[in-house]
């Protein structure tokens, strides 16, 4: 039985994409062998026309999305554009053209998923996405499957590997934030505007289509609590660190049966949480399900090959189905309207830095305003102190405590007369 | 629109079969839902007709296996009953009858699953099988599916929760491996008869499956070397820690390219490593892929409930599929016929520990033996020497080596005088 032909269209020829058609290009027969389908890439859709790219050749670049979107031997599009426009338009006008669509844009599918989604249902084809999250850590796949059955109470995860490294050089060198960032940049770990990864919108878009397959909601990037990395000092890892914690930037989404929370800020994690241990640009989601229990996967979430394989696993998946004369599934669209917490009713615990003036009773009026927001202290720790300032920097950990208290007794300690300063304060998890 | 009703029969209803019944009963109308099929229980094969169950009305219960076969309302059969007949024949005969199969049956699927693949092909159904390795980790899927595109070079883990728990113990509570064994039967997570888990047969099975879809060969459990957990004493945990090793019971699969390798056999693995670090009844899979790079997978590798959560996955992946008029992907069963490496043939380092006359020139005579067999050994250490007996106890490590010689070695080395006994010999692997 000879392989049937698949055409292919990319479009977007940069790292992502220049991995792609070198795999295409060069394991066609293996995957043909494995799936039954042969995929011969037709048009790549470039911005310089002149400029040569290995495994891609001249004859199909193309820098107009028309003719890929005309040609009817093209069954498959490959959207690694990246960015909002025009690749959510040329998704939409793929599947309108009754062509499958696989993308690992994170932010198309965050802000548009649904829409689209009902686009390829309506046309009788799939739109697949697995590389949008977690580079090559199968995520979507088994959230959308092999999970199906379970009430998922939680998912817990490091999804963005541009400020992992960062955090983790600050943790492990004690650097500071902007050194660490110059090193990330310098590595490619970071890109030159790292705004979409250090403010963590990379890791709310992520969040948002996680929480959404996890809960069976719309869960909007908007309505992801977001907090970037850019306020954490070294003075905050090095307590973190002898209080037993590790920080990360963390995206937590919860469902109780009331309400979802879905929401990435830096975390204090224990230290000998599996999270916590989880370095470098590597990424791992934790996912709690009433029959599975804690699953954890974890590995690399981001770089060319990772994110090629998960590409090339939605495609063959696809074309698979095609050459067995099986239409792909489009998937179920539904999706529940469920209420989202806001960030004022979430309940944890904090990490609070304050520097204070180095004198009796100061102690005491802090832990009064705790008091008078009804949120308990576990413990106050004075770190360091500073003779010519007569200043001193203490460290607070809570309770269990309501946000919105903990934000109202935080702005009544920074009125305190005896407060210089609320150092910063970060969310506690021990999942 | 209103779901579409799929009938459903569960052969067993033990502990796991119990939990599948559970599950159908308490959550058909979500997952009907999220999958627009609709799971009606409408036979469930028993030994004890009499016996009452919840969650099993007994009209539906039946001892024979034909009215379920000759029911046309059935459209998936899951197989729960265990062990190699008659689930091996009740599956083959729900395939003939064109219903689609999904079973939890490791050993069935790992002796008989290309025949039975075959069958399944040719009946155009589906036989699925995610519950025979990891519980309910998924691992199948993201290795038939997602990861397809990889050429995989290896895979490794702890796929027995049983041997996983009792080694724990061993490892911690320094407890001898009897103790630690009545210790996991008291508790229920070994069988009153353990050889299945204790001598690796139920791993060997396991990785004789996983290890033919990551290599798309037929890797029969035959073929897998097996070594059970019997032979470990409390004086390996303690030399192996102050070495800086786990012991672990790891299931091995590699592929260089010329041939494959295959065993499940009791491994040192360096402290730090992730593996070493799954403990209990917990299950972890680290599968390493030329795109992907490395990829980790852990959770809870058996138990009613995780088990459910598997076959309910492959369940509705099923009914999902019949829901939208698409008939599921019956799969490629195409594997090639690789040659298996030898357990001879292998190379790894080993830890050897001896019992020697406790006086002057017993190293020098043992490492001459290893010389001529062309072995290095990395460090030699007298752990403990026993003054009434004049004997001493070392450890010898050595550098990575082909078994073969390290075998012929020990043989030369247990028939010296200064040799009073090989007391173990161990692999030690460096994932």
């Amino acid at each position: 039985l000879s392989p049937r032909v698949i055409g292919v269209a990319l479009l977007g020829v940069g790292v992502v994409g220049s991995g792609v058609a070198e795999a295409l290009a060069q394991r066609a027969g293996e995957l043909a062998e494995r799936t039954g389908a042969r995929l011969a890439l037709r048009h790549a859709l470039v911005r310089d026309l002149q400029r040569p790219r290995p495994f891609v050749p001249p004859a199909i670049c193309t820098d107009r999305i028309e003719p890929v979107l005309a040609d009817p031997e093209v069954a498959i599009v490959i959207e690694v554009l990246g960015g909002e426009q025009p690749a959510a338009d040329y998704i939409r006008r793929a599947l309108e053209a009754g062509k499958h669509v696989v993308t690992a844009n994170k932010e198309v599918i965050a802000k548009f998923g649904p829409e689209l989604l009902a686009v390829a249902q309506e046309r009788g084809v799939s739109l697949l996405f697995e590389a949008a999250v977690g580079g090559g850590v199968p995520l979507i796949m088994p959230l959308r499957r092999a999970l199906i059955a379970n009430r998922l109470s939680s998912l817990e995860g490091i999804i963005n590997g541009t400020t992992n490294y960062i955090l983790t050089a600050m943790a492990q060198q004690g650097l500071a934030f902007t050194t660490a960032l110059a090193q990330a940049q310098s590595l490619g770990y970071a890109e030159p505007d790292p705004t979409n990864d250090i403010e963590a919108h990379d890791a709310a878009y992520k969040l948002a289509i996680l929480a959404s397959l996890a809960f069976h909601a719309t869960v909007r990037p908007e309505q992801v609590y977001r907090e970037g990395i850019t306020r954490l000092t070294d003075r905050d890892f090095r307590y973190a660190r002898e209080l037993g914690y590790a920080i990360k930037l963390l995206a937590i989404a919860k469902d109780d049966g009331e309400a979802i929370e879905a929401r990435v800020h830096p975390t204090l994690l224990p230290e000998q949480q599996v999270l916590a241990k989880v370095d470098g640009v590597f990424n791992a989601v934790q996912i709690d399900g009433d029959l599975v229990g804690r699953l954890l996967f974890y590995g690399r979430g981001a770089g060319a090959r990772p994110t090629t394989s998960a590409i090339l696993g939605d495609v063959l998946e696809i074309a698979a189905a095609i050459a067995l004369g099986q239409p792909p599934r489009t998937g179920n669209g539904l999706r529940s309207n469920r209420p989202i917490r806001p960030i004022e009713a979430i309940q944890t615990r904090y990490y609070v830095r304050l520097t204070v003036a180095d004198q009796p009773g100061v102690f005491a009026r802090i832990a009064q305003v705790f008091a008078d927001h009804a949120i308990s202290i576990s413990s106050v720790i004075q770190k360091e102190s500073d003779e010519d300032a007569r200043s001193a920097e203490i460290v607070i950990m809570t309770h269990r405590s309501r946000e919105a208290g903990v934000r109202a007794a935080l702005a009544s300690i920074a009125e305190l007369p005896v407060v210089f300063e609320v150092g910063n304060w970060i969310r506690v998890e021990s999942a």
